[in-house]
């Protein structure tokens, strides 16, 4: 490392960084200057010495990256920035108002700079660990990846989960820096300024430890470049720090939380005075962009009609297809790639396939990592697990993150493992996530058709698959527009519409049969796209049939059900609708008798169709 | 420890296990028997030397407690109860039936000696943390609670987060397990057979730590009295074992994992036979209940009309008076008391509140384990980070646990801190999830009134509080049923009916004065009960008014909107219904700004209903 600054310099910038957190909060009336003071010269000695970074060139391939995982010392960051020429001092000052690029909590919609959201604790470190692995298996041209937590955020698991991962993996170009200033929100955190107890259990972890005065910057400085020559091992920094270090009125004390200084002014001179230093942050050096997307002819797996064939193995055989055609896709499992079938393309692509093993907080975070770097995510575990991940998702959205996650084993037709293995509450988590798609395949085709959609759609991309095979019903090469429907039965004198997907539609075929023999015939529809809904078809079937009645293998609530009501929305007049999906814990069964037994197999719909007919009014 | 049985019968035991493991796998054709016979030895000797239960009297306030964390190994814990004579033998064999007790996974709903749902990995050591901190902390008799872990998921982000917590706690009653038999599902686990880095793991969150051979008898039994004799400290017994112990088809060979053993005859037969063993538990010492629920006198707090209260505020109020009027109730929160005001129960009733620092799926753990024991848990954190939490949601569902989760900062309304910390998708969780209730004041009265009732709810209750002050409308002894809803305007012309709740309630009677004013009259419904939701006035309502316009501080998706469709959802015609919400993501802004740029202000609604009426058909 050249030193271009003096350690007086860098103490100066800490300083400055100080005056201008306080000064950001002051203006806001908000924010958490104390929690960016502890920190300010970890960040001080890493911008003046160690970080490369070409700020008019965030995407450069070779630049160092940032996380600020402690998200509410967000005015530290700006600060930064500042020093750095990046934002001026009006727009510091715009922190946290209405329309400034400065929230209170980071997030790459709105700021370059920023690899992905933070403000949930305990998610910047799974994050930065996912950029590590980038960097180390498929980008290569050794940028480093920092992290800064605060102490608090220790007690979160997924902390642990990332470090057990980033040990695990040998991401010796991540570096950890953990700001102990020994106070939470609400008082002392657990372990105060035992610094001791962090370093073992990131030890424990495999990873090199470090503890240092966080305030003293030659203390600092040889720990950044200890962690750079560390082979083998990630490392964490752990550093003894003060909460609102350097104006004592809040210095070290409880209570100063999450809040302005009340005297501002006198904090300012206190830190010396706002002397407008700036820092020259070193240019990452030239590098090739290794992952130009090689684009091949994507050849999907091609069904029989007839065959029975699960959706999970479809998604697996696409998923090598895919992988083929595009050199940006990467895999990624939750250890259960042998039920996912994500397995196939760990066979075919090995060198893009990530191993996250029974870790789905971290699975989620190695693909938003991923997607920070322009890779294009895959990430399979069983549907019912994901939902150990929500936060992440969530926090995903907010960072605009292009992922796209696959759940298996969606919904009671699974069978005898029981409910805590059936995805049932899926698909209302995905679709009240913002800037979701959420797609629910019935048959194999269908399945390869719509993952390759997948990969030219933006945001959060969720795809359900069955355990189960099903009988191929569409030929290969249907085509299934996102947002879209098909009508499976269709005629003049229908008299209800069934709306399933997934495996209940092809119970809804045999229902579909049953009625029409019966002389009740009734329209079918697969709703595949379940966010975005197809409207306009919904409204066609509503128009001419007078009543929908949904079949969903997931909850009465936030499916199905509710996206089609959903559909209805609007000033025009809704119809009649009556919904079927599970509603009772189910136990251990059969596929069949689990979807009989939950009332939504053919002889479910058929009955509801019945009681539907029973009660229409004529028109 | 009276040694009962020697060495030898603890083996035949442990065989037998086996034996009846293989046997259930293969009666059902399914489960985990190879996962059962790594483990068999370790709960051979637990149930043989030191488990001290009553399987007659489950809820015996002395008894040990046992949590399966492996869940797929259900087949051991069956084979278990077959031994103890709790079940018999044609019972076993009705293993993952149609109708049977013996799920695939166990849970309580199912079995009066499961403390936990089980077999969504990693959340067995927190329940079992939760249930030992109320050993230790709160009914004091002295029971050891016992948790059997697999290696696999030990890559899980909570158990870590559990080991901290139980480390922190000193909870000395409490015993990990860990069957490290280098299998996971689809191979090798990361760690393999390397039992030290899982010791130092947990050592380095203050566990003791114990390795042993897991399929000697004299080592493990030394484990676990070393165990019970050590203060200050849980301890985790590291075991290697072998996967598929005992049948050489099988043991320790990658591919057999999750399905019967091909010739379970054979292994039978190599495992000794069909001996029939059984074992005689040893009883809890005589105890008595320390927790009979001392009740009072409730004595909610009161709020005048007009006044400006957040109902978070309320809750904190709240709850301490239920605190005072009921023994059984016990607070928790995630290290932001001061925000969600549970602080104020944790200054009145110290005894009985539970810190769990910045960890939501722990958090959500202890609460369920109070509720194994018998305690009322109510459990506070930003509704946002609540979503960190929704596996382990989902599983206290199907565990039929009582729990109160308390999510502040609902929605957009919180103003400046941005979208991390906003509660935006928690009513969609919620409402997906089996059992709930979802609740959602729009002021201080209404809050306290609403949590009294949650009191004496079953299932999972789900309280939405908010940030900001809001005018008190409701008067201290106004009644608010679980299911009902509060018509806030009302009369014979109205032309729309808005449906609010929470912040947009008042901004509902804001928009309704002013289309009032201007001819326009609509009626305005407080629908504080989200699930269940008040279907009789909302009907009412759609037949005087034709139109309903729902307008949530929450995603379109999943919470009211969704809601107030499903009252619908039945044979009965549907009227005209709009929603208003968030669709955008929210940048930092005042919590005025937030609500006009998300639409859901007064304003929205004025204009939202202007539209509605144009379009309005005459009836």
């Amino acid at each position: 490392m050249t030193t271009t600054y003096s350690d007086d310099e860098l103490r100066a910038l800490g300083q400055q960084l100080r005056v201008d957190s306080v000064r950001a909060a002051d203006a806001a009336g908000s924010g958490h200057p104390t929690s960016s003071m502890s920190a300010a010269d970890l960040l001080a000695v890493l911008l003046g010495r160690h970080f490369r970074y070409d700020f008019d060139r965030p995407a450069h391939p070779a630049g160092d990256r940032f996380v600020l995982s402690k998200g509410h010392a967000s005015p530290l960051l700006y600060a930064a920035y500042k020093a750095a020429g990046a934002i001026d001092d009006a727009e510091l000052l715009t922190f946290r108002k209405l329309g400034s690029r400065l929230e209170g909590h980071p997030t790459p919609r709105s700021l370059p700079w920023v690899e992905t959201a933070t403000g949930s604790l305990g998610q910047g470190l799974p994050v930065a660990a996912g950029i590590a692995w980038s960097g180390k298996r498929l980008d290569r041209v050794g940028y480093r990846v920092y992290v800064l937590c605060g102490d608090s955020e220790m007690a979160e698991g997924s902390v642990w989960e990332a470090a057990e991962y980033a040990g695990y993996e040998q991401l010796d170009n991540l570096t950890a820096i953990v700001d102990v200033n020994r106070l939470g929100q609400r008082g002392p955190t657990r372990h105060g300024h035992d610094l001791d107890a962090y370093a073992r259990r990131f030890k424990a972890f495999d990873w090199h430890t470090i503890v240092v005065d966080g305030h003293d910057v030659a203390d600092i400085d040889r720990a950044y470049a200890e962690a750079a020559s560390t082979v083998g091992r990630p490392t964490a920094i752990l550093a003894r720090t003060l909460k609102g270090k350097g104006a004592l009125a809040v210095e070290d004390r409880e209570g100063a939380h999450g809040k302005p200084l009340s005297d501002a002014a006198a904090a300012v001179e206190e830190l010396g005075g706002d002397r407008g230093v700036r820092v020259s942050v070193q240019e990452p050096p030239a590098a090739r962009v290794l992952h130009a997307v090689r684009s091949g002819r994507l050849d999907l797996p091609r069904f029989d009609v007839g065959d029975e064939v699960a959706t999970r193995d479809a998604y697996g055989q696409a998923l090598v297809a895919l992988g083929s055609a595009r050199g940006d896709v990467v895999a990624l499992d939750g250890e259960v790639g042998d039920s996912t079938r994500t397995e196939m393309f760990a066979k075919e692509h090995p060198e893009r396939y990530a191993e996250c093993y029974i870790a789905e907080q971290q699975l989620v975070a190695t693909a938003v990592g991923l997607s920070a770097r322009g890779w294009l995510p895959y990430a399979g575990t069983f549907a019912a697990f994901l939902t150990r991940a929500h936060d992440f998702i969530r926090m995903a959205s907010i960072s605009g993150a292009d992922i796209n996650l696959v759940g298996s084993h969606a919904g009671v037709a699974i069978g005898q493992d029981g409910p805590s293995q059936m995805g049932l509450e899926d698909l209302a988590m995905f679709r009240a996530i913002h800037d979701t798609t959420v797609l629910y395949p019935c048959d194999a085709n269908q399945t390869a058709q719509l993952l390759a959609q997948t990969a030219d759609l933006t945001g959060i991309r969720y795809l359900r698959t069955s355990r189960g095979a099903a009988p191929v019903i569409y030929p290969p090469h249907e085509e299934f527009p996102v947002g879209g429907s098909k009508v499976l039965r269709s005629g003049d004198g229908d008299r209800v519409t069934v709306v399933a997907a997934g495996v209940t539609v092809h119970e809804a075929l045999k229902a579909a049969d049953e009625l029409a023999a019966a002389g009740i015939p009734v329209r079918v529809i697969d709703l595949y796209s379940v966010k975005p809904v197809d409207r306009r078809t919904l409204r066609d079937a509503a128009r001419a049939t007078g009543c929908l009645l949904t079949v969903e293998d997931h909850r009465e609530q936030g499916g199905i059900g509710d996206a089609v009501a959903e559909a209805f929305s609007t000033a025009e007049p809704a119809p009649r609708m009556a919904r079927l999906g599970v509603r009772t814990v189910p136990g251990s069964a059969t596929p069949s008798e689990q979807l009989a037994a939950a009332g939504i197999d053919a002889a479910g719909i058929v009955a509801a169709v019945g009681l539907l007919v029973e009660h229409a009014v004529t028109p």
